[in-house]
């Protein structure tokens, strides 16, 4: 299969209902946004080794990659509408694969209204490589920013923390007597982000600041915390966690602590002054002593995890 | 060095004078086109070894990426806005070559005037990857497309062809017995290829059509015709030759027409009803049968190399 080939029978499908991408025909793609709205534009990039094991099902993949990108639309308030792929395909790669990845990609278009919109494919001598650069759009100053949290609000987050950790433990040989169905869910969780772009969206008039957790509760509150300028009081007690890190938190609360702090939660992180939205957890409170303090349920300081992931980064391994 | 003193002592210098780009703290980009305006996007993956050799100097394959993105929004009619940059660092990359990888980035950002915006960092087990979306702008209703040219009109280019394709022939040990300017200006040419920005703003008003040649002139003129519906006589003889390609010519009239039709010139491909810019060469005439014809200088046939480069794709192998 040459390029041609692969744009012609995988890609051109899936941006047929986008109309500025030409059924991929042109150099470029036109992107318009409507009166009154303005871009919202980000990338990520995961390399096989790195960011995922490339054993996966293609599907799953494909799906993680655009994932992550819209959850950073998620976190600016954004409505999703087109993104841009750059692929590196090595050799192994076969139409059954390609299929079942353009499915994928077919699958979270429908879910998430968003279409391809352009990209690049070009053949990789060292594994799958993906680029994606995801475009949404906000009402004019309506995105929402890591700054704009201010004393006295509630630091809130969607969802549970930890799972997708959990799931990465589990797939590298941990965890072996987890039950079943809590295995399954976790390891779920790694290879499915669920970008809250709904609760997003609602949020665009009510949250004060906002991110998605990619780095770590603690390293990206930091991140949150520096950009507004404030400090903030974690109850650890109050970080949601499923029955699979309940389950962690009662065989071995270090590691729990631990999972919570790692990452790839893709969950968001925001701050609100009042109405917190029902999908949402409090977990803490935001200060004016540019601190960020953990608190345990005794009320007691404890000592947070916050560089975990800094060391690891850029790129999580997944590899051996 | 981690992902964040990555963004902050070498990125964030990159876009401070784009307002929208927050410093690169947040997650993503605000991109506002002016009234009347709207987004043109492009996309480009180079892989080490595909793309490129790798021992280039940094700031080559910095300019080499961005470039080949500036060269779409060209053919597009579109403005440089700005970019995003995803790259994937092998473990030999130390601080002197990120220095010279985006002082490269800087003089084109300059030249070209255009911005980082945004852009994610992570480590590459296998070989540089650069990944880059580059935004522009043009009116609304005046990109210009493939599709568009009519019977008739003259098909033209930008600068000379074949060049790009020379060089690579050159540094893989072909030709030693060029003359060492024409040498040097060939490899350059390889290297740096010449986004012909003002020139494609210049034809919003004129040109009925336009493209930008990657993949050679035969095979990038059958993308325009076939988008346009349309056929045309190319004159051999009307090929724009700089005096390394007419070297060639003269040694070897064969290879030239390889070379010719080879790809990676990054000129612009573009058909006028009138009003030819002086920048530019009419190397034929559109014609209604649907057909590329090739003319010697003879007005005889000849079989253009229309599919060099297609088996060859996707990606170009530079490696040995």
């Amino acid at each position: 299969m040459d390029e041609f080939d692969l744009i012609e029978r995988y890609f051109r499908p899936l941006a047929r209902d986008f109309p500025g991408a030409f059924s991929l025909s042109d150099d470029a793609a036109l992107i318009t946004p409507r009166a009154g709205e303005t871009h919202v534009v980000t990338t990520d990039m995961l390399l096989e080794g790195v960011h995922f094991f490339g054993n996966e099902s293609a599907d799953l993949i494909a799906k993680k990659a655009l994932r992550t990108n819209l959850s950073d639309l998620a976190a600016k308030g954004a409505k999703p509408v087109c993104y841009f792929l750059s692929i590196g395909l090595p050799d192994r790669v076969d139409e059954i694969w390609m299929k079942r990845f353009c499915q994928g990609l077919q699958e979270d278009q429908s879910d998430f209204h968003v279409s391809l919109a352009g990209g690049d494919t070009t053949r990789s001598r060292h594994g799958l490589i993906i680029s994606i650069s995801a475009v949404g759009t906000v009402p004019q100053n309506g995105m929402l920013r890591r700054s704009g949290a201010a004393e006295g609000e509630c630091l809130c987050v969607s969802g549970t923390l930890g799972d997708a950790a959990l799931g990465l433990a589990i797939l590298k040989g941990e965890f072996s007597d987890i039950p079943e169905n809590l295995k399954s869910y976790a390891i779920s969780r790694y290879h499915l982000p669920q970008p809250r772009c709904e609760l997003g969206m609602r949020l665009r008039n009510t949250a004060t600041s906002s991110m998605d957790i990619s780095d770590g509760i603690f390293q990206d509150a930091g991140h949150l915390l520096n950009a507004s300028d404030v400090g903030a009081v974690i109850e650890l007690e109050k970080i949601p966690s499923s029955p699979a890190m309940q389950w962690v938190k009662w065989k071995n609360p270090m590691r729990w602590l631990e999972l919570i702090s790692s990452g790839d939660d893709y969950e968001l992180l925001f701050t609100v002054a009042s109405r917190v939205p029902e999908d949402a957890t409090i977990i803490g409170t935001i200060t004016q002593n540019k601190k960020l303090e953990v608190h345990d349920a005794e009320g007691k300081a404890v000592m947070p995890l916050v560089s975990g992931y800094r060391h690891g980064r850029p790129g999580r391994d997944v590899g051996p």
